[in-house]
């Protein structure tokens, strides 16, 4: 089968012809691939940055994000069957450990992700657990269900904290960030400033629904977002961008009392007055790992199944998986949602 | 009366008798003074430093921390008698900002703290609203009494994120910090891991409950912690020094999933690694201002109620009121814990 | 002025005049009334049922719902302006219970209602504590904004549990239902399913959003919601009918590990098969009093400012005060939203 | 090997001598019976009544209280090792439901119980899953440690809703309501009341730690709990119970606002007046089904090893498995708390 791996510690991907293995343990499930999506782990692997050098050995299938058909199931699988189509978790977890098994395997300490740790779905054809597949019973188009995912992150990071009629930011406006907007819209949120500095993006999280859209390049995003709040700030801050000057501002523009979800990583070290910033404003901060497993992947079933989901605007790009490297032309261009590939 | 006062803006106190005022609007109450504790703020007020000649506008009666006997009480109080034993909440909120309407009144915007913006209590008698005082019902020596309102902080930072049967780490062990020792050893924490480089206030963490007293001058307190909890960290950080080095270490041994609640101020920024310290490991941060009104003081009635605070070894000076001197000397030497004054 | 008052302890209303008293407390502030909305309560009083005459002390104005212009404040009254649009809550708590000092005035031990236990709103001017007021800041217009202390009751129900991606079902679509059932729409619901017997009522339920409406007459409601689940259950009921079979259907139809708010009230007692509906199925139930002061109401004046309250179908009939008859007897009827009276 | 078993469907337990079935699936874990313990089911079983006889298939090995040491694991067995002490969640879920997928496998639609679904305790060896086991580190006495899943049901049902500072009931004192008394003190509840009307269980409970016993044969509960808390009622309610009358009681002294945890069963219906025991009152109610896995096991074995419980108190005879007729008198005079058998 067609597959797109690192075979060598070097920039780039290559393809590769791999023979599909049909064994399966008990609780596996094989899986015919109908959409995967770019994500940024892949262009860090793809550029073979330090983070990638570090974490990664070569040869690996490469891509998390998928969609697919459910072609032969393991002997002790019942929940899924033959023919279903299936989006996935991609951490694969131990059911173990102390967080295991507290019903938060998003926090699993032995977790393998596909497609850094072992093989991946950037090929025709994937294995994976029985418990980690999330059966589609919405008849949405295949193409978009790779995105469920990241989708899973966004309702994480969103919806940690209460934003039902309150003032939100959010901050980087990439794919996971539009979704983000997406589910503030949904949820009811009282007012969604989004942060983004690339315009094509801007004019996406406008139509998706945020209410106010602020370049940082163009406009002081502090003062800004206090004049759209009464001079109080926001509610909530939802940080997709990993961006530091961004993440240290919205110290500044966040109320008393305010909670902030932070998704996005970033290499460097943030700088934060805590006294002021933190202790005295009352505030609580959340780090975001993966997605609470199965809650998020429940609430993201159940936007989709009610077509709350903008997939049409999330996803801009839809590519043959042997044109790959444009796919991830496009995706390092910044103007673009979503970069889905199809085998 | 008898009163400490600021009158001039450079160091010290100065001892200033002035008239009783005992004209009462509706909803306030005249207290006779039984004793007055020294908490940290007072020391910047004495010192004079940055942050008391930024904030403070001499001449002032300082001193915030009280009990007393009610004395009288004006025309639309019905809540608190003439006789009553009473401790005080210091912060006078607003009650009409949103977070006072909505039951946050510790991060109110209007905040007025006494001995700080108004007349306190270092001094014979003191007015307050009625909605400020607490009734005592245990009969506790009222010696004791002023201590109420730092246990009410201990009660917030230590109770703020669950704490039963896990593993908790107590960063400082000043006053505050002991009754964080304390209140963790009530509610049945799993092991609590002192952290704390003073010897007298070691020996008192110990002796209110710790299970393990750590001296980051003698050993290496991340290492210690990780070898105290099979590797994985504490389940909650409780922060009373305000010691950006031991601050910045306590995101090293933080378990994943974990909570950290901050109560001590710094004058330093610092650093985070947010992605490795805060994202990827799924943590909760939250910021203690004040006490929540009055769910903190309900919590610190019952305690005290129930013979479970350990006023004996948490106040380990009580002095004349006169000989203020003295006991801010022995509040500065560290070999103390919570130092009272009679007036 | 004209006021609607229950002078006799018997069936009916009388128009009254009175003269406006314009004497005001500090914290009291006079309004002109724009609005006044017919409440179940208003029909007990009219009829002057056993739960009326054992209430309620004649003469009384009587009526809670209502808009208006603040046309005079106290001198205490800095929040409140003259010619601010106002809606109120009507409950007037005593601020000084345990509830009341613990953020749950909702409960208050002393509440007064107005038009039950004060003077109320069916006339030209009332006057209430600045407190209890809230201002408009969308622009809707006034004949509306009297609906916004049951629709607080709405979201004290709605919202009390997490129904985000949730099944939920509504029972009762009398003008609180109906707006339970806006709600659940603004919020990203999975599925609302309506119980109601009224076809008038049972169609306005759908056209604001409810997936789902079952008449109880036509059809078996816990066979019909098992279809509409999976077999599972619902995730939440919310209850506004007060109706005991209604009631004891629904834990038959709720999920195991479900939520339950409760509205309505019967004057039956139900019975419970404790042990398997509630022990074994490990369900929460909450009953709902009032608002939750002041949080309900900000998300009421959220959803209000974003335009997603359908007042249009909430909201069926405006009559002139003086034709009260009518609206009394439209109400009765059944087929009818929230009716509104003007002076 | 000597088993206590179910052979005929009527009254009655038989010893049967039954091989030892030592081949392993690879998740599975082979166990030496140390203790084991009995409960309310296993009286049920043995008396053949209308539950047992609707529920149970013979023949069946019965019990499923126990400690044990680990003889021999499968090969996919890596958390447990041979020679470990044990006890043991007795519950067998599926993992696959929604309830499982999200961290409520206590509600598992599949759930199997050991002992009344498959092959139990009361013999010398039995067979379990991994993940069921609970490795003791505190070194008690496994004499004790059969008790640990009652135990798990008490924490479940105590710590539930918020008893620190609270002022908390407990209905009941059999075994696992003196385990409840033993848990409020540990995490310091203000005021334990107990109402029992067994002399020897009062006299356990007064030792365990409740401030207050009631014996509703003796005196007016309702009163009596009134006076205890100012006239508010309790904060709390636990109810271990089952009796009708007393849960009615109940919702006549919980406070407004107040939370009540259920976990007693019973074969009556119970009657509620829902307006003014619920609705008015905005009370809280949740049946409390299983133990959490595994959080609830997890605060077991934190105040465990913290040696919190008074296992001495608790555990009131110790017997030979095979004079299984005299602990089952013993259980049935109620003159007991938990009685233990050693095979």
């Amino acid at each position: 089968m067609f597959t797109l791996s690192k075979t060598k510690r070097e920039k780039g991907l290559e393809v590769v012809q791999k023979d599909i293995d049909n064994t399966l343990l008990d609780h596996e499930v094989l899986i015919e691939v109908l959409s995967a999506s770019l994500c940024g782990t892949d262009v860090h692997i793809y550029n073979w940055d330090a983070w990638a050098a570090n974490r990664m050995n070569p040869p690996l299938t490469v891509g998390h994000e998928f969609s697919g058909r459910v072609t032969k199931v393991g002997k002790g699988v019942d929940r899924v069957k033959v023919g279903d189509i299936v989006s996935s978790e991609t951490h694969i977890v131990c059911g173990q450990c102390e967080f295991c098994r507290t019903g938060r395997g998003h926090i699993c300490q032995n977790t393998k992700i596909i497609g850094v740790d072992t093989d991946g779905c950037f090929a025709e054809m994937i294995k994976m657990p029985e418990a980690n597949l999330i059966i589609d019973k919405s008849g949405t188009d295949p193409k978009y269900l790779s995105v469920l995912e990241p989708l899973g992150n966004a309702v994480h990071t969103m919806l940690h904290f209460d934003i039902i009629g309150k003032t939100v930011a959010v901050i980087g406006c990439g794919p996971i960030g539009l979704m983000g907007v997406n589910v503030a819209k949904i949820v009811g949120a009282k007012k969604i400033i989004a942060i983004e500095v690339n315009p094509f993006r801007m004019k996406l999280a406008k139509e998706i629904g945020a209410d106010v859209v602020i370049n940082p390049k163009e406009e002081d995003v502090i003062k800004r977002v206090l004049e759209e709040t009464n001079g109080l700030g926001v509610d909530v801050v939802t940080e997709f961008s990993g961006h530091k000057t961004a993440i240290e501002q919205s110290f500044k523009y966040i109320k008393k009392g305010g909670h902030m979800a932070l998704l996005g990583i970033t290499p460097d070290k943030i700088e934060v007055d805590l006294s002021n910033d933190i202790v005295f404003k009352g505030i609580t901060i959340y780090g975001v790992t993966g997605r609470k497993m199965y809650e998020n992947w429940n609430q993201v079933s159940a936007f989709i199944e009610a077509k709350r989901i903008q997939f049409d605007k999330i996803v801009t790009h839809v590519i043959k998986m042997e044109n790959f490297e444009e796919a991830f032309k496009i995706m390092a261009s910044g103007n673009s949602g979503k970069v889905v590939m199809i085998p």
